[in-house]
């Protein structure tokens, strides 16, 4: 029962958060690079960082609407990445699963270019001079260029490179990819909605530390079935559930059901 | 006499928003990230787009200091742009000219993919609560993502892959193109520039059209040596130099050098 209203909660949030980006790209001109902006963006597998970010907004007492933008341009920076690391480069060590391109590489290249930008664009346009709320929005900014960026998802791209080349079993790189690319995708959405819905710095830190370990646990779930990740998991699910023992309510119970490998809604 | 001044006040401007940019952008770690993006920010060829965004801020009485994470903010852009046009993709459908690849392209994609980020986060950083210029810097982040997003470079980028494969003789498309990369590129310095420097609206808006007719003059420089193409530079010179009618002194003469063919120091 209590799993069935966690799930509804994510479904929920998910739903809201693609209500907003389809309305947030429609298929306008020049058509030959909005068509495919539009298709790319929804193609890449949803993570669930854009959900976390609407939950901790929530969580902390804000207005879900508050925290669209900055869920929608999560799920941008994530696509962007997706479309990149799948594009066929012609030295690709190893060739990642089979992904179906609709699209030349060279459309490709330039739609994940064209993403980044336009999902800080979405969150700089989502200033509003009646909340007063340009210094958080400026900050968040800092948050999502971060950890997308050469400290973040890209160091952990490029580690996975090495991955490739040298076979997947390396637990300590692939414990690190995971918290560079998931872990701070996760803690950079949930920091994001903490800040939007008013949270205190106190607040804000729990549910970076929070997102860092659900998001690590999430992109190492089937990774592989070894003792050894299985023994990872659980050491990341008691560190993440750690954080949010200052947190009072009901939705704090909704938001920790992210560490559930059970979770249904929360694709990878 | 008047030429000397004029290219001696480029150089002066460049070499400040370089010195910037190697303080902005230090080897740190992770270094097998930071290494290629210090060196594949300075490889890329300058365009005058950046000290456009100076000389704007200067022009309408603004400190060069304000102008100055801006100006790298475009050059980041427009070094992101110009690693991912170069990358080998298998489909490409001419070889650009050749390019010295010191990486191989996994990591020129991942690098490019890490400077655009870069630019925004060091433009959001550059808020200062002293002068309470918050507002200004989330406008020119609006400002620089369109530029350079898909309503921008990234079109033009997509457009001359048309030209690649039909000829670079549709001066239609030629001059499409340089109106969405180098055009658009300096209305948007020239009008970040003075929005940062304190300008007017109206001084804004002017400055952004002399940006637009004096980037695109730079980028159709040197495309081709026909008597259609030395017709329309001519037209975009006089169009340029229309829109500093309404400005005075001495600075509005330096920074109508910009269009002018012979300047050495506007590098394309």
């Amino acid at each position: 029962m209590a799993a069935a209203q966690n799930q509804s909660y994510w479904v929920s949030i998910e739903a809201d958060v693609e209500t907003y980006l389809k309305k947030a790209i429609p298929i306008r001109s020049p058509e030959s690079v909005f068509e495919p902006m539009h298709h790319l963006t929804f193609a890449a597998p949803r993570t669930t960082a854009p959900a976390l970010c609407v939950a901790a907004c929530e969580l902390v007492g804000g207005d879900r609407s508050r925290a669209m933008a900055a869920a929608s341009a999560v799920h941008l920076m994530h696509a962007a990445a997706y479309i990149h690391e799948h594009l066929p480069l012609t030295d690709r060590p190893r060739p990642k699963p089979t992904v179906h391109h609709k699209y030349n590489p060279n459309i490709e290249l330039l739609t994940g270019d064209g993403i980044i930008p336009f999902g800080l664009e979405l969150l700089a346009r989502s200033m509003d001079l009646a909340q007063n709320n340009q210094d958080k929005i400026l900050r968040v900014i800092i948050e999502i260029t971060r950890a997308t960026g050469s400290q973040g998802v890209v160091d952990g791209q490029y580690q996975e490179l090495g991955i490739d080349e040298i076979g997947s079993t390396d637990y300590e790189i692939v414990e690190y990819v995971s918290k560079k690319k998931e872990g701070e995708l996760h803690a950079c959405g949930a920091a994001c909605g903490a800040i939007l819905g008013g949270g205190a710095e106190e607040e804000i830190e729990k549910l970076r530390n929070f997102g860092l370990y659900a998001g690590m646990l999430r992109g190492l779930l089937g990774k592989n079935n070894s003792g050894i990740m299985e023994d990872k998991i659980e050491k990341l699910k008691a560190l993440a559930l750690k954080e949010l023992e200052s947190f009072q309510g009901k939705r704090t119970e909704l938001i920790a059901s992210l560490v559930e490998p059970s979770l249904p809604a929360a694709q990878k």
